[in-house]
């Protein structure tokens, strides 16, 4: 028998409550789709008083978009030296870790409501993709344009998408996420022709 | 009033037969599902009787993978000289002209149930998309590779995806199929490089 007192779970810091909002909204998207999402859905499934979540976020839509754009991975870049090739791998690795999360099926319910919700796809593109570099790779691929490594004209909206592109279309075709080797691949095959270093294929077999 | 007796629409050719229940399975699916798509539903969209149908194919789904492949386009390549670009170009204007007819959704409808039916996704890869060239660009990119004007060792299963990754992820991006201009920056921005033609940029604008 539990003899805490049901407010006693409620005292919690306006962090927990945010954390705990988060989550549920999440799960609830997940779950219900984005038709059935609601704020009375989320308030039971954190413990929270509708009125605290009010306190946080001024609607169930608001919320969602503050949890994708909380949990969206931020792009690292290395502080020394030209890393390029790692650096793209590095950020394919958090796309792959991203997609394999709770975050990526809440986008893809926004998504596929495109039409009776554009109003909530463009706030995702604006809220949770543009402030975290529009492309997974792109804050990478503009770091090492400033060094001058990078000619900043071959960043093109098609070379920035080019690995979220090939993941995605990875994942379509085999149900998987991909593995590090065709992480790899998209790397040494795709971006970094497309950024103008070439394949060398000196090493490789006789045609 | 219709004084046709009901026997004479269905006195077809059996090309005619065949052509009326392909149309009718991928209205079918793209209406009911995967889920609820039957033989009956068919028989009574195309009106033939359900023992012509099974003349003609095994099962639904025999019939369903019959209407993708044949609806898929041919890649054509140019008989005479390097028409590389072009020819890349109008294999993915195939590929949009594809995505915008009937059949794109069909093949939806058999991708979002890849966990109930890992057999359909697997047909519908070996008989619709691998005795098509396996992916838009793919046909070309041989052809010229058989020439000499590409190396072979570039045409990896990444650089074979690019066009349809590509064109995808602007669909999902946008929820419109990209744009003339937007094939053309698919090709010259991505495609190309990957098989070892560079951008040239000596005459973009200065950085």
């Amino acid at each position: 028998m539990d003899l805490t007192p049901r407010h006693a779970t409620r005292r919690r810091s306006k962090a927990d409550v945010r954390e705990a909002c988060r989550a549920a909204v999440i799960a609830e998207v997940t779950d219900q789709g984005l038709g059935r999402l609601s704020i009375e859905g989320v308030a039971r499934r954190a413990d929270v008083a509708k009125t605290s979540i009010y306190r946080h976020f001024s609607s169930v839509e608001d919320l969602l978009l503050d949890a994708l754009a909380d949990a969206m991975p931020v792009e690292q870049v290395s502080v020394h030296g030209n890393a390029l090739r790692s650096d793209l791998l590095r950020s394919l690795e958090q796309l792959v870790g991203w997609l394999g999360g709770p975050h990526a099926p809440a986008v893809a319910a926004i998504l596929a409501e495109r039409r009776r919700r554009p109003d909530l796809v463009e706030a995702l593109y604006a809220r949770v993709f543009e402030t975290h570099g529009s492309r997974f790779t792109r804050t990478v691929m503009e770091h090492y344009a400033v060094r001058g490594d990078v000619d900043p004209r071959l960043i093109t909206p098609v070379v920035a998408d080019l690995g979220e592109a090939l993941v995605l279309k990875h994942q379509l075709d085999t149900g998987e996420l991909p593995a590090p080797n065709e992480l790899a691949a998209i790397v040494d095959e795709a971006i970094l022709p497309a950024l103008g270093h070439p394949r060398s294929l000196e090493k490789g077999p006789p045609t």
